[in-house]
C-alpha cells in the first residue's frame, strides 16, 4: 500500500471480502445480493495500520460473524440492510476513514465493481480524498497462495475434473452439448461447488457455446468447466468420445498433454514470468500439428486471470505458491478444436497439478 | 420513462438485461463477470423510441446472440471483453445515445449495481446529460408477469419445495442444520436450478443461520430457502420434524397454513397493496398464537422484494400478473420460530398458488 501511496483500501466484492476477513462473507446474500431497488454491500477497510482495520455490514451479521468464530478485524459497523444498503454501507465507510484521520488520505477503492452510489456517497462525505483503483492491489495481494488456498484449488479443479468425467461417461450417446452442460452443472453441484461455466464443442465444429449440437459416435467432444468453492475457482478442458475413437483427434489431444507436462517439467520458483509464454508456445508449436496449436496460461485463484500476469510481466520471476492454469489446444477445420487444461501450483523447486483427475481422453459407452 | 422524465434507460444488471432482451445473457459469465482486474458489462440500452434501442456486448456475442434466437433490438455494439470492459461498455452506450441525440437528456442506470468507473465514463462522455437512478421504473416495468415469466416462477417455487421436502425426508435424524441446508442446496442443483440461500433452525432455537445445530427427534426443522431460474426466483419455507411430532409446533404451522389460505381468498385484482398486509397481519393476530404471531408479503419475480411495494403503496390496487410472497409465522421460545412461506400469483378474479409441493408438516423417517 505504502508502495502504491495509498491509505486505506475499501474492499466490496464478495471475493475480496472473503479474503481480507479470512472467509467470512454474509450467507444469506453470498449468491446474490440484489433485493427490492438495491443490493446488499459490505464493506472491509483496511488502512496500512493493520490494527485500526473495519468491517461494515447488515445490522444482523454480529451473531454470524461469531458464529463463524470471529474476525481479525475488531471494529465492527453496522448499515440498515435493504433498499440504500449499498450508499449506507458506504457512509459509515468514510465516516470510519474520517476518524482514522484518512479523510482527506488516498482511498483505495475497487472501481470496475464498486456500485455507482456507493461511490457517490464516499465523495460526498470525504470531498478532499483522492480515490484510485485497488483491484490491481488487492489482486496482488491474493497472488501467492497459502497452504489452505491450495487446498481449496486442489478441490475445486480435482471435482470439476470428475464431473466433465462424470458428464462423458454418463451420457447417452447423441445428447446435445446443452444436455452435456446441464449434466457438467449438475455434477459440480452434487460435489459441493458452484457451477460457474461450460464450453462445449463437437468436433469438427468449433462452437463452444452449449447448443443442440449431438455427441454422436465418432466425433471428439469438448468440455471446458469452471466451478468455485469458497471463490476459489477452476478451470479444467477435458476430451473424449463414445463408439469409436477418432484416432487423430486423441493423438492431438495426447500431443496437448504431453506439452503440458514438458512445460511443467520446467516451471517452478525463479522462472520469469515471459518463459512460461515462451516455453509453452514453443512446445506446442513444435508438436506434430504445430501449425494448428496454441498456448496460453493465466494466473488462478479466487479470480481467473489474476496476477502473475504473464505477457504484462514477463522478467517478473515466479514464487511458490503462485497457480497458473496452462492451456494447450490445437485447432483443425475437420477435426475440432482439441484442448488440454488444468492448473499448477509453483512450488521452489518445481510445480505440483492441481486437478489431474480423468485427464486421459475419454472412452465413453460403445 | 415519459412519466418519470427519463430519455432513455441503459441496464446493465443480468437480470434487467435478461428482462429487456427476453432472456438473452451471455453464458460464459452469467454466474460470474469477475475476470482478471475487473467484470464483464453488457448494457441494454432503450431510449423512448423502442425502435432505436441498442445492446453493448462482448465481441464474441454476435454468434451467441445468434443461436439465441435473435434479438428484438437490432444495433448490436461491442466492447473489448477483458479488463477494462465496464469502461469500454459504458463509452460504447455514450457515444449510441450521442449518435440518438440524448447526449444532454435524463440518462436512468442502475446506481446501486452500475461499476463506479463504468459511470465515471458515462459522465465524460455525456456532461449535459443528467443521470437518474432506474431501478425503481425497471422494478415497475417487471411487476406484472407474462404467462412465460409466471411458468418460470411455477417451476422455481415448486422445485425448490420439493428440495426443501427431500432434504427433509432423505437426511439423517441428528444431521446438523449446516448439512440440511446443503442437502437443499444440492436439490435444488439436481432440478436444474441454482441455489441462492436456506436459512435453517432447530426449535427452540431461532438462529437461522446453518450451523452445528442437531436436528433431534422432536425438534421442529425449518428450512427457508430460495433459488433462481433463469433469474427468477423462489422464497418458500416449509416445517418438519423426525420421531415424535412435536404436537404444538405442529398445531402452529397449521395455523400458518391457514391463514395464509384465508388470505389467499381474499386477494385478487382490485384489492388495495395495504390491505394484503392488513389482512395477514389480522388472521395471523387473530389465531391461537397471535400474540406471538407476524406477517408480511412481498413482490417476487427477478427480485425478492420487487413491486409492488405493499407498504409504500397501500392504496395502489393489485392486477393480474403480479406476484406476492405470503410469509405467516409465530415465534415462542419453548417452541421456536414456526413460519409458512410461499407465493401466489394475482388473477382477475383470486389468486394461484405458486410451489404449493409439500405444504403439510413434514413427518420424516421414524
Amino acid at each position: 500500500m505504502a508502495e502504491r501511496g495509498i491509505d486505506a483500501v475499501l474492499a466490496t466484492t464478495r471475493h475480496n471480502a472473503r479474503y481480507l476477513t479470512g472467509g467470512y462473507y454474509h450467507h444469506f446474500v453470498a449468491r446474490t445480493g440484489r433485493s427490492g431497488q438495491g443490493q446488499y454491500l459490505s464493506v472491509v477497510g483496511v488502512p496500512r495500520d493493520l490494527r485500526s482495520a473495519f468491517h461494515v455490514g447488515g445490522g444482523d451479521e454480529a451473531t454470524l460473524i461469531e458464529r463463524f468464530g470471529g474476525l481479525w478485524i475488531e471494529d465492527r459497523l453496522t448499515a440498515v440492510r435493504g433498499v440504500g444498503m449499498t450508499v449506507g454501507a458506504a457512509t459509515e465507510a468514510a465516516a470510519a476513514l474520517s476518524r482514522r484521520g484518512l479523510g482527506s488520505g488516498t482511498v483505495g477503492v475497487e472501481l470496475p465493481f464498486l456500485p455507482a452510489d456507493a461511490f457517490a456517497a464516499l465523495r460526498k462525505a470525504l470531498p478532499s480524498a483522492t480515490f484510485v483503483d485497488a483491484t490491481p492491489l488487492l489482486g496482488e495481494l491474493r497472488a501467492i497462495k497459502r497452504p489452505e488456498e491450495l487446498d481449496r484449488l486442489r478441490d475445486v479443479h480435482r471435482l470439476t475434473a470428475e464431473a466433465i468425467r462424470a458428464a462423458m461417461t454418463g451420457s447417452a450417446p447423441g445428447s446435445s452439448t446443452l444436455e452435456l452442460a446441464a449434466s457438467v452443472e449438475r455434477g459440480v453441484g452434487a460435489r459441493g461447488a458452484v457451477f460457474l461455466y461450460c464450453l462445449a464443442s463437437v468436433g469438427p465444429s468449433m462452437m463452444r457455446a452449449p447448443g443442440e449440437e449431438r455427441w454422436d459416435p465418432g466425433h471428439p467432444l469438448h468440455l471446458d468447466a469452471g466451478a468455485e468453492l469458497g471463490d476459489y475457482v477452476s478451470d479444467i478442458c477435458r476430451m473424449g468420445s463414445v463408439g469409436e475413437v477418432p484416432a487423430e483427434a486423441r493423438a492431438m489431444y495426447e500431443a496437448c498433454i504431453a506439452a503440458s507436462d514438458r512445460l511443467r517439467g520446467q516451471l517452478a520458483a525463479g522462472v520469469p514470468c515471459g518463459d512460461v509464454l515462451r516455453l509453452g508456445e514453443a512446445l506446442v508449436r513444435s508438436s506434430r500439428w504445430g501449425e494448428h496449436g496454441g498456448f496460453t496460461a493465466h494466473g488462478m485463484g479466487m479470480v481467473s486471470h489474476e496476477p502473475p500476469q504473464l505477457g504484462a510481466s514477463p522478467t517478473r520471476p515466479l514464487e511458490a505458491g503462485m497457480v497458473l492454469s496452462l492451456e494447450t489446444e490445437f485447432r483443425r477445420a475437420d477435426i475440432g478444436h482439441v484442448k488440454f487444461e488444468d492448473s499448477v501450483a509453483i512450488t521452489a523447486s518445481g510445480c505440483e497439478g492441481l486437478g489431474d483427475a480423468g485427464r486421459e481422453w475419454c472412452s465413453a459407452g460403445d
